[in-house]
């Protein structure tokens, strides 16, 4: 993978966030050249057998994840956290047969797990983690909550990198190009503490009847432009620098993601800056001297590939775009003139009364503080949902379940 | 790159054609596993070092060329054959620049030609092949006479390998996969005369405000049912096997490119079966005893990723159906049963007068019987669009042009 060199960056304490990078070649082969980054074959591959593939899925079709399987790499592990129905069809069943099915045909392993599996409630609450669990005894709903199970699993996996990718996703070929750039932007770097997040090139629309080519999501510009404010505020200087504020294509070293407090629902990849920002931004008091003392690079890649996917309305779009704003109002980071901008425009777009504030968005613990022994013994004791397919067996090879539970590392944070 | 195993072929003389593989991971790593076919990485590599991709591109939006470049591995050679517009704009001049731009990033060369290029039309000429030139003394409109120039520049490069790719595709990812499905289909071919020809996985269609992704082009299930029948009606059973006529995008061995008489126009791709029929079927006289002592593989694979590309319209589609139709009831070798159903099926279908026959398309002679050297030699000298940018200088590389006129093969049929 061939990338365009990445010259500005912009600090905030221990975070150097990089203008955004454009892939300029999906393959490199094997050669060298002035003016731009090569990511080797064997350093992607070195990356990709270190990493975990969280795809969080809700009710896509069968041959939809299939094909998002088909171009996560093979080194990679697939962990698949699903909140689809379960009833009158138990698409969850589906979906772990189609994973089952994949890892026979592809000789690879993977996890599964449904995310209102009560088993998984109470395996999390065994482990330290009830913030998690709702009034009904299970696992809240959000996209949050599934990415904080994904993480949970690949920290019991010992890999060192984590990568996001949806499963309502039409292009095996765009899923394929994100995994090469989480191993591309994680190999480039550097750091036991990095951030990789995805610009989609372009997210094709339907208009009046024909297709249009949007360079930017709703939602996004709207996160990205307050993010930048926030950055703008301290320097005193304006930056266009975050692109990625919403990426749900992301990926992160594990040493990083332990550390990180995920927010619920749609407000989680918008916080994952401001939790950086407040745990490395030197303005708040840092728990990690060891953080500090490194630095924690967050690239910023522009793929190739249209973003094509199932459009979901603009209730959906609308929600998104509020909860960044919810988190960025309620970080103790946020100067106190942004805050007020931005309750400001949240009363002219009508989503605020006057005299209101903005509600505050969920916010869990990190993952590094889960007992993940405890939380492995009562997922394989209660959790019926949670599955280790493996079909290396079947192709010949011999087994190698995801998760061993006489190494799973201890805890770190 | 891994394939499903293919079980199933039906031999029509030498000719070999495998039934439909399906791609099952984009990337299959460094592993091994039964039950389907792994093409390594330095295989896939072996392969794209010797191959020519050939691009014909006709009034493209310089963002869409852009990304199928990227898409294109780096050890794969860029030829670009342009028919778009001169006037008012220089479109070619455009497309130009921007392969030359990309080369300069990417440190690779390539070979751009304008179709319509007087001293393309002088140098075919020159060559031997003046049943290209139409009355106003230019090389033909069509896409087959896209597809020979490109062949022809192919050739002189010495590479071993080319494929086709066309250049209105959004989807720079199933770009990459077509060129390494290329790569892994002549590796596992493992013929000197051998063909890959690919079939979408699905084409995203607008239908009613929303998008349907449809499983089959309209005109590729007419193409192929004809071309099984024309196969059944020698072998007595019924057969479903062909199910890449039409395929824009395909790939060969220069071996049997050259020895390959295309057709004009979109009756290029069927017409490369029933060529191959002619040829190599055994019903005629061959006159390539080498190639009846070995055999042609056809594999036909099916990708990953959908083929999303602009709409032509419904002419567009017609036209290629009836294309396909004409050669089938000109080829010597159809048996009268065909034929005459053949007619009466246009006629049904009203693209034929009662009592009509189905016009003769333009066939080309072999790419392999133009003198070389002369068509080199004529280009660089009267072909104006003719341009081999390097961009491996820009990278700090030595220059590399694609053609080294010293080295030029011989002429082979």
């Amino acid at each position: 993978m061939r990338l365009a060199d990445s010259f500005r960056s912009e600090r905030f304490g221990a975070v150097r966030i990089h203008e955004l990078q454009r892939v300029i070649e999906l393959d490199s082969g094997m050669s060298a050249g002035a003016g731009s980054r090569i990511v080797a074959p064997d350093e992607l591959h070195a990356v990709e057998s270190q990493m975990v593939i969280v795809v969080p899925c809700m009710n896509e079709a069968r041959g939809v994840i299939e094909g998002v399987l088909s171009g996560i790499p093979h080194d990679c592990l697939i962990v698949l956290v699903s909140n689809s129905d379960r009833a009158p069809v138990d698409r969850y069943e589906i979906e772990a047969q189609t994973v089952e099915q994949f890892c026979r045909l592809a000789g690879r392993s993977a996890i599964t797990v449904h995310q209102r599996d009560p088993g998984v409630a109470g395996a999390f609450k065994a482990a330290g983690m009830s913030e998690l669990i709702d009034d009904g005894g299970l696992v809240r709903s959000g996209k949050g909550e599934a990415m904080l199970i994904g993480m949970a699993l690949a920290a019991m996996t010992g890999r060192r990198h984590l990568g996001y990718v949806d499963a309502d996703n039409y292009v095996p070929g765009s899923v394929h190009e994100y995994c090469k750039v989480y191993a591309a932007g994680l190999h480039l770097a550097d750091s036991p503490y990095a951030m990789v997040r995805i610009s989609w090139h372009s997210k094709p629309k339907l208009r009046d009847g024909r297709l249009f080519f949007s360079r930017r999501g709703r939602s996004s510009e709207i996160t990205n432009e307050w993010l930048n404010r926030f950055l703008a505020e301290y320097s005193g200087f304006g930056t266009e620098v975050i692109a990625t504020g919403n990426a749900g294509e992301h990926a992160m070293t594990l040493d990083l993601g332990l550390k990180l407090r995920l927010a619920g629902g749609f407000a989680v990849e918008p916080y994952e800056y401001l939790d950086l920002f407040e745990q490395f931004g030197g303005v708040l008091e840092s728990t990690s001297a060891d953080v500090m003392a490194n630095s924690v690079p967050v690239l910023q890649i522009e793929t190739r590939n249209p973003h094509f996917h199932d459009n979901k309305g603009e209730e959906h779009v609308q929600g998104m775009r509020m909860q960044a704003l919810n988190v960025l109002y309620h970080s103790p980071v946020t100067l106190p003139s942004v805050r007020q901008a931005i309750v400001d425009f949240m009363v002219e777009q009508g989503a605020l009364g006057i005299g209101q504030e903005p509600p505050k968005e969920r916010l869990y613990p990190p993952v590094g503080t889960l007992d993940l022994d405890l939380l492995y013994d009562a997922l394989d004791a209660e959790a019926l949902s949670f599955r280790q397919p493996d079909g290396r067996v079947a192709a010949g090879l011999s087994a190698a379940p995801p998760i061993d539970r006489a190494a799973i590392p201890r805890r770190v944070a």
